[in-house]
């Protein structure tokens, strides 16, 4: 077995899920890997990761009206307000979804079911630029 | 080290966490490691993993109720209802729990905490088949 | 590529977030290895793991308030209450959060965000041991 690692940049225009399937899944198919389990990092807590459906775009839409509800900008709850009214829910969005996904590399691809897509989710509403690491061991 | 991957077909009928532990760590126990670390990953959207306690049956009963409040089927929130009332619930619940879990092998055996099981987590009503990928690196 | 394992066991006392990076990191690092990928596990269902902003303390205690009414203890939705009030919302929490997180080990050290910590969060309220079992694979 062998490993190798890479880093992305992505900048980010406000709150909504980014498909980051093909940057992540081209990089993975690239290393000649046959079998393997790739793992993607994000360096961040008020941004996160998740697998979900990349086909109807009104699944996304949904997630974060759903998380819009859950987690409302502004809540008096929350005394951490310093970075302003969609910070700590950013922070709370990310506790409840994922910082890293590992998923197998089979047949030279990682091995992500038919209508599953890797996405970034940006939970601020300002631009931002945020990194994800990627790390791969296999043969 | 070296690595064994392996798939796995699961029948589910209806919404429920569904026990796997014995079919995941029965496979990587007979891989003959001792060392190790053993990823399970699904490739669905609208089932998904989670450890949780497989001692009293009520605790994935209550998980269950908590979910369905949490994530009510038909909630007139979503605009994604053309794969019926429970789909977007689906994705959301997904989205809430887990679709990998990566556990050390120690001693030869996944180390899972004395209460721990590995469940499956269908949120649809209608049967389904489901596909897990069970990814071993180790030695 | 070589692996090593390790075991922390953490003294608990009530419910809240205990900072656990240095643990995690520290070994990590006296590995020796430059790059890897490192998992960190909890053997429990009442207590979990995740990754947050450790710099400002307001932020994981805003974490803690909103779990608290989200999954509120003494809840009538749950059956599972012969454990005390507080059991059944612990396993819930659990299921929200995450019982292992892997991170890439990227020029000898773990390759956490700026304001990122590795925290353990216990959902009981009384006192308790908890296992953590790590796993690092790398070169």
């Amino acid at each position: 077995m062998r490993q190798l690692t890479h880093q992305i940049s992505i900048g980010t225009r406000g709150r909504r899920l980014y498909d980051v399937t093909s940057q992540v899944c081209d990089w993975a198919a690239a290393s000649g890997m046959k079998t393997g389990l790739l793992t993607v990092y994000i360096q961040h807590t008020s941004a996160s990761l998740l697998i979900n459906e990349n086909y109807d775009r009104d699944v996304i839409a949904d997630l974060e009206r759903f998380f819009a509800r859950l987690v409302p900008d502004g809540d008096p709850l929350f005394e951490h307000t310093v970075e302003g009214p969609d910070d700590m829910p950013a922070h709370v969005r990310t506790a409840l979804t994922q910082t890293h996904l590992s998923i197998p590399l089979i047949e030279g691809r990682p091995a992500l079911g038919t209508w599953q897509g890797i996405f970034l989710y940006e939970h601020r509403h300002e631009p931002a630029a945020r990194r994800l690491v990627l790390h791969l061991a296999g043969a």
